[in-house]
């Protein structure tokens, strides 16, 4: 960020008074241009014993399965986000049962949001962003395949909830060591 | 949004190939500057009976009553910027005992989250952003005198619980028709 959005004029990287820390400031428009953390919405779908999985087609990770999610959208609630992803990505309908996991991702700036969810159908196809859709048992899980930490994490932890016979939240940090290294940190539980 | 940050040129409202929502694009750069929900992270602070508040120093709401919450920074956790915000608007100590509210206000392009949490000491005082901060019963809870309408939702579901004798999550959206008019709708529980 080098310019304003407003006016053109150049930023300066600075702590603003009544702040603690360094803000895009532009001293034009007497205006601080905030950065936050990014919400993905998505949702876990099951049918019968099986989860959705969706095969990407873009980049990141193209060609890796993951559950479907997205980036939350201005105007929306998170709900809504994860039905508008799950239907985008899978043409798949749900219904929504509960929140299942909130996981920071400090490295990426990004807090991850997935519900469990009841498919409603069978009727549900590729979306644009998806090379393939399919239903997997868990001892079917392409494990090895799939596309992010977050994903593979929500997925054991809704395995073994399952197992357990009680669903509830999980929240978490997935913290990053190195390009290959990536922590799960529990948080609590409700 | 009319220049690009980056390099200065005009930006175009418009859809960008392969997505389906006007973006602010800059056509010099190749580039969309998205713009996302933010998260706002706080806490809710038990000392025995009584809750944590603080009066705010600042507007919105200069003067009304609120649990310690803000925006959710770059490379921190939500947990994290719970206790931070705690700790700078009451200089209070807590620990974290569950994610407890998630509340969409997609009237303003927010996620609230609150974590219930106990104070660890009786050392609290006002921050920058606070006049005063107190500890409150439920039946001293200045119901008329509360900042924002998640807080109130926020006290009611706690007090609520704590009456059932069973703290859960609770999530929803909060819906605004208009300047007085806020409906909260409930989500799913976990």
């Amino acid at each position: 960020m080098k310019y304003c959005s407003f006016c053109r004029a150049e930023l300066h990287y600075e702590i603003p008074d009544d702040d603690n820390r360094h803000r895009y400031v532009c001293r034009s428009c007497d205006i601080v241009h905030y950065q936050n953390p990014r919400v993905v919405t998505g949702c876990l779908p099951i049918w019968q014993d099986k989860v959705l999985l969706c095969k990407r087609a873009i980049s990141p990770r193209h060609g890796y399965w993951t559950l479907p999610a997205g980036f939350m959208e201005l105007g929306e609630t998170s709900f809504e986000g994860a039905l508008r992803e799950t239907m985008e990505e899978a043409n798949a309908r749900v219904e929504i049962d509960r929140l299942f996991a909130v996981f920071n991702l400090p490295h990426v700036d990004q807090v991850y949001m997935m519900f469990q969810s009841r498919l409603m159908d069978l009727d549900f196809f590729p979306g644009v962003e998806s090379q393939e859709v399919e239903l997997f048992s868990e001892s079917d899980i392409p494990w090895d395949k799939l596309a992010f930490s977050t994903i593979r994490h929500t997925l054991r932890l809704f395995f073994q909830d399952r197992e357990a016979g009680s669903y509830k939240l999980h929240t978490g940090d997935v913290i990053k060591h190195d390009d290959t290294n990536y922590q799960f940190v529990p948080g609590p539980e409700s």
